[in-house]
């Protein structure tokens, strides 16, 4: 089934990498489109009159472009049931939920390029900006992925959680943050990366990755 | 009905007004204790047993302590369906969860105190980071909430989205962002200051407020 959906994205942002692993998780077509947010053709006219706010990643679906990773995933998850990735259980959705937000609230805005160019113009500064705000985060996601970890975050299934937690160490590995403090988020991120779904959405094998 | 529920919240904090606001929405009762974050009480060990990822808010549930305001407001959703704060069409799910995560992913973390004072010592530079990032944040709302907006910021019907939105107005008050550049946000918030479960969350209503 063709679905109509475009994707537009970049292949170093890690929450259009979410986007893209849930979609491949769901064997959901979609028509990928990159937008070079070095460049800045996330301004450009032709971006914005499709997409006001700006950003990637942004999903065209036939009711229009909207955006958002977090709010994307859910709705993905709404209209592809199959595969799903989140439990019936509103007690382990929350646990679930809370670890994205944990990521996608906690660490990843804080540490993204445009936060960490605003905080200071030096490198090194910029460095142990990005450093800092990853460590503090994954000090608590540690502790509290711990207690509900099997093979994934929650357990035995791929969920949400793994979707935010694998492309949030690809940033802390360009940050040079030791994974060895966190064992069990370093142990369920390699486990993910050797997914399919998962591996074919990583930056590293998307066109244009340098 | 008796829901044995306890927030551990904070009077300022705008995540804490979220769920306080929500909870009264849905007329369900909870016990509120204070957790003093200027005082560092957050990171005491009497509440890290209770909450090891020691921030505000967190709801206690028959199933454990969990955090994270949006994860908690699904939660809320899901257990306590009168007076909806989602509609059904999984479409306008995706938008009003846009709009919350522009908000608590994109505007909320970057402003809050921890990472301002990292950014800086100086109140001036402090203060000129937080009034950046919301006013940046709010550019963008005002154009895709001004597209959805009818009394509330999704139609006609208060939803996730006013419930991340007022706080977040609270905080650019205190930041002396001027509003009339925003004349849809500002309309909604003013709106939503004159319900009575918005009001009874406001900060200046919580014990302890100064």
């Amino acid at each position: 089934m063709k679905e109509n959906l475009i994707l537009y994205h970049y292949w170093r942002s890690s929450c259009s990498w979410r986007v893209r692993w849930a979609l491949n998780h769901k064997n959901v077509k979609y028509t990928a489109k990159a937008v070079d947010l070095l460049a800045g053709e996330q301004n450009s006219a032709a971006f914005l009159a499709k997409n006001p706010f700006g950003y990637v990643p942004a999903l065209e679906t036939p009711a229009g472009v909207f955006g958002e990773s977090l709010a994307i995933l859910e709705w993905i998850e709404e209209t592809y049931p199959k595969n799903p990735l989140l439990p019936s259980s509103s007690s382990d959705r929350l646990q679930i939920r809370q670890i994205c937000q944990m990521i996608a609230s906690g660490i990843q805005p804080i540490q993204n390029l445009s936060v960490m160019r605003r905080h200071s113009s030096d490198p090194v500064a910029q460095s142990e900006w990005g450093h800092h705000w990853i460590q503090k985060g994954f000090d608590k996601l540690e502790l509290v992925v711990s207690k509900t970890a099997g093979t994934y975050c929650f357990g035995g299934t791929l969920t949400f959680a793994d979707i935010c937690l694998v492309p949030q160490v690809f940033n802390a590995n360009r940050f040079k943050v030791d994974m060895d403090q966190y064992p069990t988020l370093k142990r369920i991120n390699a486990h993910c990366l050797t997914l399919k779904a998962c591996d074919a959405a990583a930056p590293h094998n998307q066109p244009g990755a340098c």
